[in-house]
């Protein structure tokens, strides 16, 4: 039955709580887009390249196209005299052909001419009238760029579950595929509860407080590929509530912050539960304990808490890796992580997971992670001055200074 | 005079190069935004708060608010106490006062009634009647979040130059910046050169390929905040490219793709100095030499090598500070740093920075850098295999395997 009014009795483990989380969290369909909108989105399918690359045999250096076997007898001492026949442009396709005893001159880049197997760089050659000298043996192939010696047609460029980075777009422009199958993004629907929450900008009157969580956390949203949308202020009872869950149900997850703890007023777990499954409610983790999640006609609905930083923390740990998996990323947090050396000693609670939030500065060569001092889950200030976290176990302590570990990034 | 056909005698150095591009960079002027649309920009000026973070003092736990001196006396084997006159909930102005000998029920985050200076948690107290007995003492404060203990009204919350991320959008929410200045986004213009290109999806003739740089590079510039705008193909002819750069001189930066070596068709150098002035043209970066840059119409223009993986990495190494900085942020490349042990051997030549493409893995708790084998500059699958890069300075020859690197991850 309901914790309200007694508190938590127990809290579920954070890794217990992401695997209920993730267990309902699929990935969603694809959508088709041109190649050049998919940066930052990831791949739902394999990319096959439509076309060899290079698409043709080209020089990889300035110089002579030549025969390698005319070459065979050159030596610094006594180079090789061949005959210059024509010059192969990039961009014009090799109208001439290289014979026994001839030469082409080249440009990187430039396809090679018939009968012609080496190109000699231009250093190693002396012009000298109609004919170049020619001071080095080549192999067969020296210095050419092979047709499909990058990608093959008809090879996989890029697996499903990529990341499209600016070099991905590139290759997806220079192997044919200028429209690509990728995760649709989740459309994510953004609640807030609290009589005493006011839209930003509004004047305060005594006991009321701003509305901040709806546009942290849609930002939240956003910077892991989500698009937010914000249904406003939601009274804090049953009847507006359920009506509000209802809607939020329509879009692919909703995250409804306040009421999620064990207050009078606290009814969302509740009525996440009446109006679908409720899957836990209490997540053994600081900040952030006081988060519910449950299933709401095969939607995945978070309660997070109301206190800003409690709230962008429990997205961190189990919003964000549920928004990646449904775009086809890997479930973690997707923080980069930098190994750093702890400025001074940290204390925690047993049986919490402790996100403790930390500067990092590079000190002789290597990262300093300085604990920022906060008084509690009310200051949000303690997360614009952090560049990242780091994560104390359930079961430890604390830690002493000069240890090292490992921190999280925010971007 | 030209190096046409004369090939590069002298490379500029990478630090001088990039000396020489921030000397001709300056931030852009601010524009207004709202402060939900500013994720992911960078402040143009200090943030102050025009409120009390928070706005009055509150209960920090769930109890009973109380006037400290009157538990001075109780202890665990005899409480005190007092009386229950009321209930102080969140979102309601504090109404009740608490005087001599009195308490009133208190919810985490409500405003502390009139005379109550300290609030007892729940578990140090035992409801009786009307009453409710008090196990502990409390010193004034004790469990209360003072108004303005977070932020004080007039105080500078974020400076000038932050970056915006979630916590900072839900900060601006906090202190009532409904709207923000922020460094206007670059519009950098995007073209590129070379007889031999033809559009993404074009069936190619012999000897032609597809331009891929237009597309990467406006992805490379989305990725750094920037507002790309592709201006097309342009044939490499003087009176071409004349009027093109003309064009692109009306925006905040320009980049041209191919036309930047030292072939006979490499005009773009010496288009920029007849327009306005060449700074630099070569740099001892592999890849990514072919580079030059000047400015037009007081506008910086990158002359960037035509191969993909050559013009990304030099957009890396030059382009990337210079945008950031365009935008107020620090005149860097801007990518997470890790520190990593090298796979295997590497060799480098002497007097050219190499920048070579990694994969990373962990192996054992630690991060292991795989350098990716490459046949060159034309394979631009060396980028879209690399997770990051590593720079082997001018003055290095190579690196033994198990070697400590420094290695910046691609986002």
């Amino acid at each position: 039955m309901s914790v309200r009014m007694r508190g938590f009795t127990s809290y579920t483990k954070l890794a217990d709580a992401l695997e209920m989380v993730l267990s309902k969290i699929e990935q969603l369909e694809p959508e088709v887009v041109p190649f050049e909108q998919a940066l930052g989105r990831a791949l739902a399918e394999d990319v096959v390249s439509r076309v060899d690359l290079p698409p043709f045999d080209r020089a990889a250096v300035d110089g002579y196209a030549v025969r390698a076997a005319d070459t065979f007898r050159a030596i610094e001492s006594s180079p090789v005299k061949l005959r210059v026949v024509g010059s192969a442009n990039v961009g014009s396709a090799a109208r001439i052909e290289v014979k026994r005893g001839e030469a082409a001159k080249i440009m990187t880049g430039a396809p090679m001419p018939k009968g012609a197997d080496a190109v000699v760089m231009v250093e190693q050659t002396k012009a000298e009238g109609e004919h170049v000298l020619v001071f080095t043996k080549l192999p067969p192939g020296k210095n050419v760029s092979a047709r499909g010696e990058d990608v093959r047609r008809g090879e996989v460029v890029l697996e499903r579950g990529r990341l499209l980075r600016p070099q991905e777009v590139g290759m997806l422009a220079a192997t044919g595929n200028t429209e690509v199958r990728v995760a649709r993004r989740p459309r994510v629907a953004i609640l807030a509860t609290g009589e005493e929450l006011r839209p930003p900008g509004t004047r305060l009157k005594e006991g009321e407080i701003v509305d901040v969580n709806s546009y942290s956390l849609s930002a939240a949203v956003k910077s892991c590929g989500g698009l937010p949308r914000r249904l406003g202020l939601v009274p804090d009872d049953s009847r507006s509530l359920r009506r509000a869950l209802r809607r939020a149900a329509r879009y692919d997850m909703a995250l409804i912050s306040g009421g999620s703890s064990v207050g009078e007023r606290d009814l969302v777990p509740e009525v996440i539960a009446e109006l679908g499954e409720l899957l836990f409610h209490g997540v053994a983790i600081r900040p952030g304990g006081p988060t519910a999640f449950g299933v709401i006609g095969g939607k995945p609905f978070f309660g997070l808490p109301g206190f800003p930083v409690s709230a962008l923390v429990a997205f961190d740990m189990l919003v964000r890796p549920a928004l990646r998996r449904m775009q086809g990323l890997p479930a973690e947090r997707g923080y980069p992580k930098v190994r750093a050396r702890l400025a001074r000693k940290i204390s925690s609670t047993l049986g919490r997971m402790e996100i403790v939030r930390v500067r990092v500065r590079e000190e002789g060569g290597e990262l300093v992670a300085e604990p920022i001092r906060i008084a509690g889950s009310g200051i949000l200030s303690s997360m614009t001055r952090a560049d990242g976290f780091l994560l104390l176990p359930e079961d430890v302590e604390g830690l002493e200074e000069g240890s090292q570990v490992e921190v999280e990034l925010y971007r």
